[in-house]
């Protein structure tokens, strides 16, 4: 996927929300464990009922692989299902050596059709260049995450007073482009976010943290929203664990639709 | 497996050596591509013709994983066939927030059984230290890779000088133990293992980049080994890949076989 066709999605649908699919065994509704394949049964509903308010659908892939072969099966199946033209991600965390980085990038994008991938930084440029060279593909770069361990290595200021996040965010810039580069900068420190914002005015954020962690929607949209949007705000467990009971699709839906509506207040108060 | 055992297990072998196990369809010999499962035959042959010489198998998971539900089907397989002494390593260098690298501790402690995984250390402790909550298991934690790459974040001076490695190294001993936590430490440069072994006298280290990547053997003992030996030095493709034709395990074999003389000199001149 472009990014003009990102932009256009979130303009038509008056929405940058990402949905996160953490398909637990021990916290889907109960009656799901009676199909054959009850972690794709729960993607499926989740996808169906908020396919209206999400650009953007992320399986966190520890989930799947929890559970093996099977887990990966799954994965393909909840994949192949998400609307073509809302965006995919990966959610997988991954980067190594060159030729290996090259081969989870085949997994991701070749063997299964993700439109992205999450990637870690630590062992820097040619574990990253070798998911960018695949076409309309993207790479989210960690630059700051949104856990407790953020604050271990990401904001440790080298001898400039730059934290690691800001280098990060610059050495990586000259990798890719806003067309096939975008970061993950969490919410939970809603300031951060606008002096991440003046060091890649034009990439996209994937935005991680807000409601479960704390983060506030208005705060990420004021300090980190750019002319094209520049946004996608995930929310996993707010959503997909809205209910533990049969209705769980339907109240996954009503929060979606919460989260949509703010979406759209903003999109209308910074770029109506 | 203990720290303890695998001390044994180097003792008894006068080896240190681990062979890596990248399957890549397009380097193994033709003639296995008829086999049912060909990267599983390919690296079973090369597991019973070097397991006299290896204290330790790393299976690069990107290799199994680019071929989807299958590739891990290969993978498990290829992790029960390995000898109970040997040690095993995961190399996946995963890492997330707590619950997701619960998760996938629970993938390769759990629904396969290895002994170990890599880590990459960029999200901090609560990414780090899930996978230590599992008796007999190891995290072996990215510190200084042997990649291009590594020269981009990992040698990054704070404001006292320490590099980012240094800092990960300090910060995550007090997240496990010598009994729980290995480093990677690259062997392309060895003077840094000396640095490294001064500030982690006790832990094992991994050592990539030994051979294909320039690394010297003896550098790597003289500035690593400690009073346990410390070390599990890899060797990939030098060994897997040695000949690619129908004599390729015997081929590994010897080089395999090259490495442990090589080691067994080395282990008599500094703990003989």
């Amino acid at each position: 996927m472009t990014r003009a066709e990102l932009f256009s999605q979130i303009q038509q649908k008056s929405s940058f929300l990402c949905v996160g699919l953490d398909p637990d065994l021990e916290k889907i509704p109960s009656h799901l464990k009676a199909e054959s394949d009850p972690i794709f049964s729960f993607c499926r509903e989740i996808i169906e009922q908020t396919a209206d308010f999400a650009v953007a659908y992320k399986p966190n892939i520890a989930f799947f692989e929890a559970l093996g072969p099977k887990g990966w099966e799954s994965l393909q199946k909840v994949q192949e299902i998400i609307p073509k033209d809302i965006f995919t991600i990966a959610d997988a965390k991954r980067g190594d050596i060159g030729n290996t980085s090259k081969l989870y990038a085949k997994a991701f994008f070749e063997t299964m059709d993700f439109d992205s991938i999450t990637v870690a930084p630590y062992m820097g440029k040619d574990s990253v260049t070798p998911f960018l060279e695949f076409e309309n593909k993207w790479v989210i770069l960690l630059a700051l995450t949104s856990n407790m361990g953020s604050l271990d290595f990401q904001v440790i200021e080298d001898k400039e007073g730059k934290p690691l996040f800001l280098s990060v965010l610059e050495k990586s810039q000259a990798w890719g482009s806003p067309e096939n580069l975008m970061f993950v900068v969490g919410a939970t420190r809603g300031e951060l976010i606008g002096e991440v914002r003046k060091a890649v005015p034009e990439h996209f954020f994937l935005v991680p943290g807000v409601g479960a962690q704390g983060g506030s929607l208005s705060e990420v949209a004021k300090y980190g929203m750019n002319s094209t949007c520049g946004l996608l705000v995930n929310s996993s467990r707010g959503i997909i664990y809205a209910s533990g009971e049969k209705d769980f699709a339907k109240a996954a839906r009503k929060e979606a639709e919460k989260l949509q509506i703010e979406m759209k207040g903003l999109l209308d108060l910074y770029l109506g």
